[in-house]
């Protein structure tokens, strides 16, 4: 499936009549599976075909990738029918998402590309320097994987391309799990990664578990704005994304507490890379236990940060993961002292905004405490929303003082 | 009515069975006055009075200011019904906001009390170095603003108190128009205040049309981060929030736009003590014809920023207000160069977040374009918000890539 495309060898598949045509030509991205015609040869088209798609009178609406097997059976590629999908064609989506990321950030550290809003359906790419990370969540971009690395090293320069095919996202598409190095050498020691005068140290190649989430950078900012002479701490530490950023703008301490020793040792490494081991000390354990033993030894923080796994991933666990948060919040308050702050992080897509803090200051109340809410923050600029799918921001971050 | 406050000194005013007890005792600052047991005692009580709130069953729930000419009949100030609201009481409460301001800031220009999340109902205080300026924006502030204005004092150590009784909020509550410096002597020249890099001057006599807003700053910031270089135009400039900040982080050039001279003068005083006049101008005139007529012109530039004035401050004004938005996005998307940013602010408590997006994305669409929210921001730290009032979070701004 590497042929070339042009307009005129393409497939085509239609809308049917009561489909949201409007939606889509307004910007939309999705086609889902019971707004197409369902004929044999739509059926029979292999994952990640890139097809024309046409409305229900047969006008031509753009170029579309075609996964049969997914509930979202078209993404839209280009609103132009006659746009050609070919390497020229990647490397200017990818241009376009740099030459916002150069403008934003110091160093080439980043998400490059976040998928719908940047143009690329499906695909999520981070960039570590001269590392790029891709995550090709849709068939489509499996299937021109390699034009996509090629147009991607052209732009950019990356000496490494890894190529991380584990996410649930692929799941839902029907795509096997893959982990590579498909340009470049393997990354043989975590990469050095600074950020909000920090250096946090990522695996990228041990997946999710010890990699390096961008997305919280702004929020790292705000609590490291907290953070001087303050004691914190940072549950849910991961590789210290919190923690780190404080100790950087002048904490006095930083406890991190998480359940992943390799993710501790990780931000072990960047605290001794920032020289700041004297201040930073770590402890392995289930976050919810830790809290309340640290409640029974009497210990006070100044800044108390909880950023939980997402507690609430689908609607069905909504109600569970709203407990779950209002359980964090009501452990995690005792530990602050009178004055201080406590941030409380969701990237759950099901629990809104306003779900969530309510759930927070259920919890805050519970715990008898009472907070005024000083700021809300969301994933940064490098991770932007197409308007349509703006009510789904997954990331928030409330910040209380107590 | 300067006697001492004590609790026994008190009258006492009582909720109707059905009022929201639970709600206040879990921190809602306010009684509505078909909430409150209305005899003749109560209805007697001079605005501003001191009293002890009960519940139906007679318990004390706490120390409330009673307004009988206001809908807020009661604004909570101390649920311990035996506080005693004196000097000392003030400098409480006035010394942990600063203790979070001095967190916060390097300089002492911020929002001192922003009213209620501050444990001051009503009460409005900013803080320019040496010179503060308080709102008393309900009754009682203005029977105990003697007292408050030497708890300031005793606490921040300013020299000067200016007294702004020009609020709309004020005539809600039956309050008359002043504005004096009752501590100090009168500025005779607008303050120049240090904020995001920039040198803002802000005339705190003249009122709002010529005095200064802190609660933008991070957004100030925020576009700031985008303006290397730039061309940016501000729109609704005021005394140029937007647009010195930008050239603060090193904007190619600032086309102020704002119907008031005065505020355009401001802005260009703090250009001058900035040294960027070269990279500066203004445009008076209206904003909605300005836009029109730098369109006509073909003018582009890379950041667009639109801080209208409340357009929505209502309910009754909503429809108006989303269509006075939705236009504002029209005329401005036009003149973003492709690949730049708009940034769209509403000031309107009416008018959500997803209902102004709304509006502004369907303006962005009508004018044939297309774009990615890449940030939403609110008030900043030193406008904290109480839980319980959270949804109505009254600044937003958003910020499109086109």
């Amino acid at each position: 499936m590497t042929q070339k495309d042009t307009p005129a060898s393409r497939p085509t598949v239609r809308l049917i009549p009561k489909a949201e045509a409007r939606a889509i030509r307004h910007g939309f991205p999705w086609v889902y599976a019971n707004e197409l015609v369902m004929d044999r040869r739509t059926r029979g088209l292999a994952p990640g075909t890139i097809a024309t798609l046409e409305d229900a009178n047969r006008t031509a609406m753009g170029v579309v990738a075609v996964n049969p097997a997914s509930k979202i059976i078209c993404r839209m590629l280009d609103q132009d029918p006659d746009a050609q999908i070919d390497q020229t064609w990647f490397e200017a989506r990818i241009a376009r998402a740099l030459a916002h990321r150069d403008r934003l950030y110091p160093d080439p550290f980043y998400r490059l590309i976040h998928a719908e809003s940047d143009g690329l359906p499906g695909v999520v790419i981070d960039r570590f320097g001269d590392v790029a990370v891709v995550q090709p969540n849709a068939a489509w971009a499996d299937v021109l994987i390699g034009m996509l690395e090629a147009a991607l090293v052209a732009v950019t320069g990356v000496a490494t391309v890894v190529v991380n095919g584990n996410g649930r996202a692929r799941t839902l598409e029907g795509l096997q799990e893959r982990m590579d190095v498909s340009v470049g050498v393997r990354p043989d020691a975590p990469l050095a990664v600074p950020m909000n005068g920090a250096i946090y140290m990522a695996d990228v190649m041990g997946g999710q578990k010890t990699g390096l989430f961008f997305d919280q950078r702004p929020n790292h900012a705000f609590a490291a704005s907290l953070a001087k002479n303050a004691r914190v701490l940072d549950v849910f530490s991961h590789v210290g994304g919190f923690g780190l950023a404080c100790l950087a703008n002048g904490a006095a301490s930083v406890l991190a507490v998480d359940g992943s020793a390799p993710a501790l040792e990780l931000a072990q490494a960047g605290a001794a890379q920032m020289g700041v081991t004297d201040r930073f000390s770590v402890r392995k354990g289930d976050a919810f236990d830790s809290l309340t033993a640290l409640a029974d030894a009497g210990a006070q923080f100044d800044l108390v940060v909880c950023d939980p796994p997402a507690f609430a991933p689908s609607r069905q666990s909504l109600d569970a993961g709203l407990r779950a948060y209002e359980r964090v919040a009501r452990l995690a308050a005792p530990l602050v002292a009178d004055g201080g702050y406590l941030a409380l992080c969701s990237c759950s897509h099901a629990a809104d905004l306003s779900k969530f803090r309510n759930a927070s200051s259920r919890g805050i109340g519970r715990a008898g405490r009472r907070g005024q809410i000083i700021h809300t923050g969301y994933a940064g600029p490098d991770h932007p929303q197409l308007p349509h799918l703006a009510e789904t921001g997954y990331l928030k971050a409330i910040f209380y003082r107590l």
